[in-house]
């Protein structure tokens, strides 16, 4: 459990406009320990379903794991202008899907997503006022440390993740805030914190601001 | 006590640059109480200490609830430009010294002041990375019910507080954030949350950057 307040607390009448919250990492920095504390904390914030042509694994479900759709299925997306960006992992192709993200930021929803530093650039042409959040490890010596104990990965791959890791975190620039998970949750703490005060800037409350002077 | 992360957790090889917090609210809005609050939850935050030419009341300390100086000592302040801003109220001559807070910044402390909003846009006109906070009663109904209760002010006055209430609300779009003080320890901690989103803010973590992709 986090010691922050929790987002539920705050009367629905201010703090209502729904935004993207984007989390990037490198590899073994705790990207998704860090989201699902943050969903965990926040049953009201929404995670950002993507869609893949590649098939469910066992205990996945559709439309909560991923969508899954079939190769065609996700070309006519992709034509129809239906994801704000996709990509090829290993013969598979992931999307994250328009109508989802944009419907539940009209209805006052938080939705967070993680992604690769290159997807997040993408998702920031089109939603250019969502929320931005790098996640590092505290140094790389760290990292090397986190993915030698995590076992899953032989010391080649290693490598190539920690050299990923470098050209991911030279292009940090492009996000607006940096949070140091050197302590997971703590980490969770602070993109829990940043959420807030996102949630209370002043350019995401005009109508309530008008509402206030009228 | 907050249930917030403390700053005082992180370690200080980042996120480690100064910057100044303003905190500006109507009259009966909560603001001193929040101040107090989050100087108390981190004695490493400072409160910028304004000078004045008033006289120190019982209890008053030069160089922790003021610096008192005299009118003459006051106007070569004003001269020299060693002042932010300044305001004559009542007689006496209120203003912020620029020197303390410069220092203070450049050593990388985080320093709150709290300033009506007028106050608080001449600030911004010096410090434009400053992270500016406007506070607010739920409502004006509120605002007036409070006023009534701290029995402090008579009706006349009351509402002349109301009518400059509404003038500075008015104002409030030259602000970063809102904070509405509908329960003061939440209030106290969406401020502690601003502060901590703000020191994670890239913009402000540059050479940490640079140290990183080095």
């Amino acid at each position: 459990m986090s010691k922050l307040i929790k987002l539920t607390t705050v009367p629905i009448s201010y703090y209502n406009a729904g935004f993207l919250v984007v989390l990037t990492a490198p590899s073994g920095a705790g990207k998704t320990t860090i989201r699902d504390g943050i969903l965990k904390l926040h049953p009201e914030i929404m995670y950002s379903i993507s869609t893949t042509t590649r098939k469910p694994r066992r205990n996945e479900a559709n439309g909560r794991d991923y969508f899954f759709v079939s190769g065609n299925e996700f070309k006519d997306m992709i034509k129809n202008d239906k994801l704000i960006e996709w990509a090829k992992v290993h013969n598979h192709y992931y999307g994250t899907p328009k109508d989802f993200v944009k419907k539940h930021i009209r209805q006052g929803k938080i939705i967070v997503m993680d992604i690769d530093v290159q997807g997040g650039i993408n998702i920031k042409k089109r939603f250019p006022d969502a929320v931005f959040i790098f996640i590092l490890p505290p140094s790389f010596e760290e990292l090397e440390k986190r993915l030698l104990e995590r076992g899953t990965d032989n010391l080649k791959t290693i490598k190539l993740r920690i050299e990923n890791a470098k050209k991911e975190i030279a292009m940090m620039y492009n996000y607006n805030y940096i949070i140091v998970n050197d302590e997971v949750e703590k980490a969770i703490d602070e993109t829990e914190a940043i959420i807030i005060a996102e949630q209370r800037k002043i350019s995401r409350n005009v109508d309530f601001y008008k509402g206030y002077i009228k």
